[in-house]
């Protein structure tokens, strides 16, 4: 069952080790299938190094697992949430990738600050607010899915728009059309991440203001994305 | 003697190398075998290049070489009383890792900040207080161990709680039920080190107060430890 | 059509990457035939892993493509502008290179320090004014070059002085007598820029100034540069 | 003519590339014969990649080429005022490497911060005072070693218990009783350095003294160095 998205899901998962994004098991990537909305995703506390593409696990949306001899990731409620709010999503990571995490860790969004930000991220990479003790209670990876979505519709940003978010206290989500480029956008993120914590240590240290010009954020996002995108070989 | 766990332990000497936690031979790793209450440590400043399992030396717990060509670390009485007091470790780790030393050097603790400490360490890694004069110029490495022990009795914090220890103005010990256990935390301590100085760094400088929810703390922490854990293929 | 130097530019591309200047597809060499005043660069958001030498895009100084079956680097106006002001230019690079994008992103020069930036800068390596929302709008990467051009020339700072330059808010871009030499002072750049980054950290935190001793700047870079350099085996 | 320790430099120039603390030709490596008096050095400038044991230079301590075909570093005039001023120095080492590279265009020493610092330098590492216009613009390399001397002098510490110094505004030298000594004494600065300077970065903002208690600086020095020495295999 689905065995090429299998194949790309683990192999995606693989590249978060080449990329220096995870620890041990620390991460996990997955991709669903829009006809059949079932979802692939690692399995939970399984070693990268004896790991294969048959031990990703099948669920569908409600979490169920419909094929696989693990347990899914832990965090497969979260992914769950985001690909039934997010129509456009066909893949989701989640690292604890050093730089978004401490940037989570502060509990600040990574606001737009340079142009390599602007040529991925339109918006600022939002963090979620704190968590309440119900949530955290409750079904509390689900709910970390509910609080993103919750993030992203108060302040008005499509999962177009700014394809990470930081969870607060916790660490990044990244998406993407598909698992390969949501892991793309993983890398990406810590990147942007790592220069915008140092910009901002610099910044705050010579009280200048954290943020950058509007029409070159608009001409680096537009001239990669969107229809008019002259990058590339388009 | 021992062979088994001879080799166990000079591995997990190598596997400190691999994971960039020393310089030359800064490291040392030890089990305990809790039958026979004997400890195989690595020998004293001999290379990793030309180390292998039959130059780990045996003790007893009272420091007594008991097999061994060479001297053992000259950080084995460390270790010793970390063997005697906390019944539950079966490996220990001493490394001179960056941001772990780092913060033993500004003799702070390493707060609980986020969900990735809170996945490995129930509580704050505490940070020892100076030792006197008289510890210094007495047994040291024996008292270093002692002050070890009475930071965690004052704190009222277990073995199990926090796997991990910063000695003030030198480094960290880690341990765990197993040398590959306790290698792993300190894998594990290096990174939640290097993401807590820099959220540390950055939430000074903003004037935000560091600490994290306790909901979370213990949401994370239990849904890995503990009766209740669901994390991996338990 | 200048099949030594598309290989030359092709392999500069490649030394990027070994050198960790970039992530995927995001820097550009390019080199210039000065009899015929074409100019080689690498094609548009190709993978470095599939690229080869017959991959470079071959254009006029006026961004007419000349030959190649690629769009040329979105970044080629820029690189013109640079060729058609500074005569002594051979190669050009443009990287978002971690902490020369820092230092762009900060908005600041990175002013000469150390006698490492004296080795290869003999000026502070300087940050453009932000552009204008007309030089965005309009022929943006034409205007970079524009704006490049009119920052050495309001600072009375020759090319060979500072052999790169900091885009405000985007990131760097370095030249030099041959596309090797361009590639070699990018390298540079970022190693200087990090240093710099954490001198001035300090110097701000401890209220020291921020400069060098200019006898000490001018003896380092004429040591290795000018009629008189005794570096090297010259 | 001495091609043991040619072979014993070149080596050491090399391991200066493989721990990461030079880029391209920056550092240079010296290696002396106490009996003839001898010194051999790396060539100013030549690719580590095509250098070969051969190339090294032998130069007496009035700094004429005795045998060679290239020319020496030239950073020699400083190595041999080392030479001539310590009698117990066997090798000498200059890098630019990044931590200690940074401490120097500071212009702070290295306080002993730790035991890390303490189990190899005795005291600071002192950054020296700024050279003079004189010194710059006359016998600039060998003044450079002149001031490294009368810093040592002034503040009236050994070669043994600081073996290395930062050149205010430039980089580090370091050395040892071998040119392979040296080579671990700049590895080991540079580790140093880094952990120094993020713990005074802390310590400033945080208000906290930098300073280590001197009985534990004490016990950890003489634990590894002098007669009653009780480190490693002695």
């Amino acid at each position: 069952m689905l065995e090429a998205l299998k194949k790309r899901v683990f192999e995606q998962n693989l590249e978060l080790v080449n990329r220096d994004l995870v620890l041990y098991t620390w991460g996990n990537v997955s991709g669903i299938d829009r006809e059949t909305n079932l979802v692939v995703i690692k399995p939970s506390g399984v070693d990268y190094d004896t790991m294969s593409a048959e031990d990703m696990v099948v669920v569908d949306l409600e979490g169920n697992v419909v094929e696989g001899k693990y347990k899914p990731s832990s965090d497969t409620a979260t992914h769950l949430e985001i690909y039934k709010a997010f129509e456009e999503v066909g893949g989701i990571v989640h690292t604890h990738s050093t730089w978004a995490t401490t940037m989570a860790q502060i509990g600040v969004d990574i606001p737009a600050l340079g142009t390599t930000h602007a040529d991925y991220f339109y918006k600022e990479v939002p963090c979620t607010r704190p968590m309440t003790k119900e949530e955290i209670e409750g079904e509390y990876e689900k709910n970390t899915g509910t609080v993103i979505i919750e993030t992203f519709k108060k302040r008005n940003i499509t999962a177009i728009e700014a394809q990470s978010v930081l969870v607060n206290e916790h660490g990044p989500f990244s998406w993407g059309e598909s698992p390969e480029k949501a892991v793309f956008n993983a890398v990406v993120l810590e990147q942007v991440a790592k220069m915008a914590y140092n910009t901002m240590l610099m910044k705050n240290l010579l009280n200048k203001p954290c943020g950058m010009d509007q029409t070159l954020l608009d001409k680096h996002f537009l001239r990669k994305h969107g229809p008019n995108a002259y990058y590339g070989q388009k």
